[in-house]
C-alpha cells in the first residue's frame, strides 16, 4: 500500500483496508462462490492470482478483522477463512461495483445480469444477504440453499430473467 | 495495474478500471469536495497526492471515459475536470465504502457520520445525487444549493445529528 498522509476520511480508511483489486476478488469469491479454503481461492481463481499475493492479502485480511482462519483437526490443509461482520458488510459496497461494472464495462453479461438484480433488490434484500453470508460463515458450512432466501431468490429471478431474454433473442 | 487473466467478471471489471485507491480518492474530491482544477486536486488532497500520480490517474479516468476534461478559452491553467455519467454512477458505491470505513475503522466521526446518514438515505435519494451531480458537471458550474435540494437535505440532517450528538455529550 503506498505511503500517506494521515487523512482519516472514512472512505480513505475503506481503501487502506481493501482498497487494491486483490483483495477484493478474494473477498468476492468467498462472498459470492463460497469458497473457503486456500487451495479453491487459489486454483479456481478466475484471475490467476498468484499464491504468494493470495497468501499475503489473505494474512492482511486476517490482521484486519474481515476475516478469521480456523484450523480443523490441527490440519493445515484444513484451514477454514471465514467472513467476520466486518467482511460481511462489505457486501453492498461488492454489489455497487459489481452493478457499476455490469452497467459500464465489457463484462460478461449474464454476471452483471446478476449484479444488476442484485443492486435493484435494495437495502432490504441486501440485509437479508448479509444474514444468510453470516450464518453460512458462523458454522463454517457451505451455503445451504434451504436456509438461504434471499440468494435463492436472486438466482431464481436472475434465472428467470436470463431465460426471458434468451427467449425474446432467439 | 498488475496484469491478469482476462476476467470478464464485472466486479473485476470496475476494479481493473478504478479498484486503485488513488483514483477512488481522486473521484471523491470531484463528488464531495467540488474540486474540478488540478491544481485544487493537487494543493487540497487530503493524503498529499503526488503530481504524477494526480496526472497519470486524471489521463486514465480520462481514457476510461468516466472523467472528460475542457479547456476554457484555450488556457491550460484553466481546464476543468468534470464527471461523465459513468463517472457519477459510481456514487452508490463511494458511498456504500464511506459507510463502511465509518462503522469499521478509526475515521472521523463527523465525516463517518455523513457516509452513514447517506447510506441509510436509500437509493431513490442516491438517484438524486446523481440528477444533481449530473446537472453540477454539465453545466461546468460550481455547486448552487439552490438547485441541489438532496445534497443540501443531507448536509441539514448531518449538522441537526451531530448538533444532537455534541449536546447529549456536553
Amino acid at each position: 500500500m503506498a505511503t500517506t498522509g494521515r487523512s482519516a476520511c472514512p472512505l480513505n480508511m475503506s481503501l487502506e483496508l481493501i482498497g487494491d483489486r486483490w483483495t477484493l476478488l478474494i473477498l468476492r469469491d468467498m462472498v459470492f462462490n463460497d469458497r473457503r479454503h486456500f487451495r479453491e481461492l487459489l486454483a479456481n481463481s478466475k484471475e490467476s492470482i498468484a499464491s504468494n499475493v493470495l497468501a499475503s492479502r489473505l494474512q492482511a485480511l486476517t490482521d484486519a478483522g474481515i476475516v478469521t482462519k480456523e484450523s480443523h483437526d490441527g490440519h493445515k490443509q484444513k484451514i477454514v477463512y471465514s467472513l467476520t461482520d466486518r467482511g460481511v458488510e462489505l457486501l453492498p459496497a461488492m454489489i455497487q461495483l459489481g452493478a457499476w461494472g455490469a452497467r459500464h464495462t465489457p463484462a460478461v453479461a449474464s454476471i452483471g445480469l446478476w449484479f444488476e438484480i442484485a443492486s435493484d433488490a435494495g437495502p432490504g434484500v441486501w440485509q437479508e444477504l448479509m444474514d444468510e453470508l453470516r450464518a453460512r460463515h458462523r458454522l463454517h458450512a457451505p451455503a445451504d440453499p434451504d436456509l438461504e432466501p434471499a440468494f435463492s431468490r436472486l438466482s431464481a429471478e436472475f434465472r428467470d430473467v436470463r431465460a426471458r431474454r434468451q427467449a425474446s433473442h432467439s
